[in-house]
């Protein structure tokens, strides 16, 4: 028997942003927005965004939430707002030269650690 | 010839979180947390995680924070603190079933009409 | 010499919100908002006035930033967003029973002993 | 009759801050620490305390919230993290030269023109 082939196989990503990451970086490029995403003003960029998808939700209890989905024009709101979240936490990641999908599987296993499952 | 084969091609996905999704389901059906798990509960906790990651950057100039990369203490806790964001924030998206790469190709469609390249 | 007074005197309050707890109050009851202002759902509020108050600073440095006074639009912008946060801090406080002068005394006082001036 | 009286009264504050902006004055200034507050750090530095005060309402439904009132450990941290936010939002505003009872007046008088009474 051999259980190499299994360690050798390379994991299956946890996260794949790269047509992401291309996309914002030719986005940036050809707006010559690149000198205005720095780490610090894209922070400030994506503690926007989280406010405005947090609006989405505020008055809102969890039967009204869920009735979300089913309101074509509600539901648009919510796919744009965690768009919106995801495109600048993406691109911060990228300007840090933070690699998600390592930071990701490292942060899942520490948390495995941390609260064992019974 | 014929451009349709073009046309037909499946476009690569922006962001393919289908490994996270998977690990996040099984990380709270092991754990029982997935009655924890409403889009309101995670919006709030999305923004605890949000509040760590700027707090990496409150005090330090663009020069400060650039220079974390090469603190590896520093660039660990950064590593973190964004997939920590990534991991709620994917989890939300699961939860009120939006289909990330669907919502960001939508998104930066929207956003290539709205801010033309010159 | 007696320093009894000085002991005695009421002191100065840190912070006194009376006026616009009572205005919020009014406001919600001749509304009939009570209801929607619970402790999550005002956290929400809060979460979503200050993304728009990050935004303000996002594609600014510091010396824009500074230059916001002397541009009515954008003092009045700074004015109404800080106003927005200020409204929901204090309506979360005042429906949770925090005091928040006494808090902030309890605050400041931790904050000097962590801190000490040197 | 004279109503000229009220008119010239001046106006019950809404919201008087002037204990904390002195101290906080004083103690920024005694810690040297008037370089780091600029309004951009301390955007981030409130973003930062907001989340902390979102992860006390994170994994609870409304009455665990209201639960907290009677436990004197959570009931403190409540305290101490609305404490938090609004230090950092009061420097903010002092460091913007934003004068919160004219703005907060300001915002009341639009909220009740927008929103009116039924």
């Amino acid at each position: 028997m051999n259980t190499r082939s299994t360690v050798m196989q390379p994991l299956a990503p946890l996260l794949d942003a790269q047509g992401l990451i291309a996309a914002q970086r030719e986005f940036a490029a050809a707006r010559d927005w690149e000198r205005f995403h720095t780490p610090r003003n894209l922070m400030l960029a994506l503690t926007g965004e989280v406010g405005e998808l947090a609006e989405l939700f505020q008055w809102k209890n969890d039967a009204e939430v869920a009735a979300m989905t089913h309101s074509p024009h509600e539901f648009e709101r919510l796919q744009e707002e965690l768009a919106d979240v995801m495109m600048y936490l993406v691109r911060l990641a990228d300007v840090c030269g933070v690699d998600l999908d390592h930071a990701l599987r490292d942060k899942l296993r520490k948390n495995a650690q941390k609260y064992p499952a019974p």
